[in-house]
């Protein structure tokens, strides 16, 4: 008989989880898997033998398609950190013990760098006690900080998101003609590759942003204004992406300086918000200009009414790649964008072990970044630009983009 | 031979402004207009003789659609108050003589209430000097606020852009299945009519919003806090739409609660920001509970990407129309929108004096605003929902919305 499959999603939503969630469903059915689990909210959900089978979710190929353009985790998510298994060797037999339960031969968790831990100490426990199961990381981020990995499934479409608002706020903040700067806070934590695709804003109907603030490179708000203040001698309209991580050159990020609440999350991560703000302010006082903070917030990981087609097809494809990569019986692998040309643009995907990715952050190249240090060079275009190509509109209903939602 | 045309374009832009421009230029052109000006923003530029002729602009029938999906005013706008011709003569005289010299026939201004202020001065002191320019203002505006109008042309696609994200920021909230409470700042300073459109985002596949609160409603925080606190006993993710411009019982601004700058417009508008964070912030302090604040800032009034295709072509109706009407020669009045039925949903135009428009505000009738005074009803619904029907996408060019800009 058959083995069973079981997928989760974890960590931050993008805009096309679900359609790598749709690659692993429709491939697994179509080479013969049984039962495909859903665990809800990730392996934090599954200890508690909360599972779905999806087969009861997906009734058509129309759900196929629907749920390929449903942004945010379908399964639901979690941020759980497995302890190692010599630290709480209960939880490991408990959670293999609801494998074996459930007939699971086949594991996929899609997220990012501490999901790929996960993978990465289950195939290990997995080792020690024998187990069959294969262990396989999709990877999924807006962050696009993924080692080995040309790029991240999400990444695109966030990339896409930012460079479409980028090109709507310029536009908005210039019909007055007056001095106006505008601080865009964009996330995150310690790449700068999201902050990096405001870049993509510039264009022959767009003069594009005017500064770009990285987290690569610290960050010092006298010459921040400095700069700004020259800027605006010879422009009125200032537009600037900054990254919600950026830090001084003392190691504290520059929104510690403002009076937010910064809580810290299970994996020890600081809340990071209010950076923008901060910036506005000291313009607002330092300078005489109008400004404005915009902060992205989440929209910029959800915004599943305006995704890369681009990326909706490679996140289905790594999905469908990392069933290949199970039933051939790899294990401890994660599934990896490998690019082939910029121009035209060709993606294939290949295998590499978890632990090159696990907890590993790539950051931006630094050659990708101009001497000055506010802008992105050509080299990063061509690579980004591929990233956001094609559109593929949601189903409106009633006026509204469609969503499929666990019955 | 045939007068010429001037138009401009006032106030907060629109995703769907343009799309009046293109209206305006089109009737008048194929009725026969000479040249046709736009002003480079707004009154203000005239007042400096900073005119284009339209026709050095647009070169091609591509042109008109590019302009029809192109958001924010292609011509500039202000914000910029006529005095009273009584106090500043002058001012008057050398407006009259600008356009005398552009051998100006008719004048459209699209804007909001203000715009229609100015419509309506200039009418007055036209008839006093005899002159035989047709004043026509061609309503704009996001808010919805305009006195004898059905709704106003801007107002659908911002309606649209917040029932989206609001069902993305809902499904993104509710993914981890823990506590949290999101609050949306949404604009409108006085009417509430942006903030309630997101009830619009609940339907058969999203639980909607929990908590609308609008302007119209006296705001108390602590009542505020023991609503929330109240659903989340039932639900973990909470997510309210509050209105920038909700005020306490004694008239204060629920953001002066904050501590952020807030400067004064040309017409003694205060800028409203903060909302949100503030209350956010309140619940975070007396609530077990993560929260966010989310402003939609100006995204709301340009997100070109995603407008109503039925407000796109109300909006170039009311410019066409406002063409007819002077062409036909009435002045000083406003075109209206006039819904005759609201399934099928159909909406004419009609011509009112703009007096009956100019300053003043539109608010939502208390029979619309539930009991609680925490959501919509079906009226309003009904009301608004065939506002965002349909959608025009963008041209997009590189992965991204093309634009049309001024050379």
């Amino acid at each position: 008989m058959a083995k069973n499959v079981i997928v989760g999603q974890s960590g931050g939503a993008t805009s096309v989880i679900n359609s790598t969630l749709a690659g692993v469903y429709q491939t697994a059915k179509r080479r013969g898997a049984g039962i495909v689990y859903g665990m809800r909210n990730g392996v934090q959900g599954l200890l508690e033998r909360r599972v779905v089978n999806i087969d009861s979710q997906i009734s058509s190929e129309l759900d196929i398609e629907l749920l390929k353009r449903t942004p945010s985790s379908f399964l639901g998510s979690c941020r759980y950190k497995l302890p190692e298994w010599q630290k709480d060797k209960a939880l490991y037999e408990k959670l293999f013990a609801i494998l074996d339960e459930l007939e699971i031969g086949y594991f996929f968790y899609i997220g990012g760098n501490d999901s790929m831990d996960t993978i990465n100490k289950l195939t290990e426990y997995g080792r020690r006690v024998g187990s069959e199961i294969r262990f396989i990381g999709v990877p999924k981020t807006i962050d696009n900080d993924l080692m080995v990995t040309d790029h991240t499934p999400g990444y695109g479409s966030a990339a896409k998101y930012i460079g479409v608002v980028m090109k709507e706020l310029i536009r908005d903040a210039s019909v007055y003609g007056t001095k106006y700067v505008t601080v865009v806070e964009i996330m995150g934590r310690n790449a700068g590759w999201l902050t990096a695709a405001a870049a993509l804003a510039r264009g022959e109907d767009c003069e594009g942003v005017d500064m770009i603030c990285l987290p690569e490179i610290p960050f010092n708000v006298e010459r921040f204004i400095e700069k700004v203040r020259a800027m605006q001698e010879k422009k009125a309209s200032i537009v600037i992406a900054v990254s919600e991580g950026v830090k001084l050159e003392d190691g504290r990020y520059v929104c510690e300086l403002s009076d937010d609440v910064h809580a810290v999350d299970a994996f020890g991560h600081k809340s990071l918000t209010g950076t923008a703000r901060y910036l506005a302010n000291r313009v607002a006082r330092e300078m005489d200009t109008k400004t404005r903070c915009v902060e992205l917030s989440t929209l910029q990981r959800c915004a599943g009414h305006m995704t890369s087609r681009t990326d909706v097809t490679e996140a289905f494809q790594v999905g469908g790649a990392a069933v290949k990569a199970a039933f051939e019986g790899h294990t401890g692998m994660m599934v990896a964008l490998k690019r082939i040309s910029n121009d035209p643009y060709q993606c294939t995907t290949e295998l590499h072990p978890v632990e090159e990715v696990a907890n590993l952050e790539k950051m931006i190249p630094m050659e990708w970044i101009n001497e000055d240090h506010t802008d992105m060079t050509e080299e990063f275009l061509a690579y980004a630009r591929p990233l956001i190509q094609a559109e593929l509109p949601a189903f409106f209903v009633n006026g509204l983009p469609n969503h499929i939602c666990l019955k």
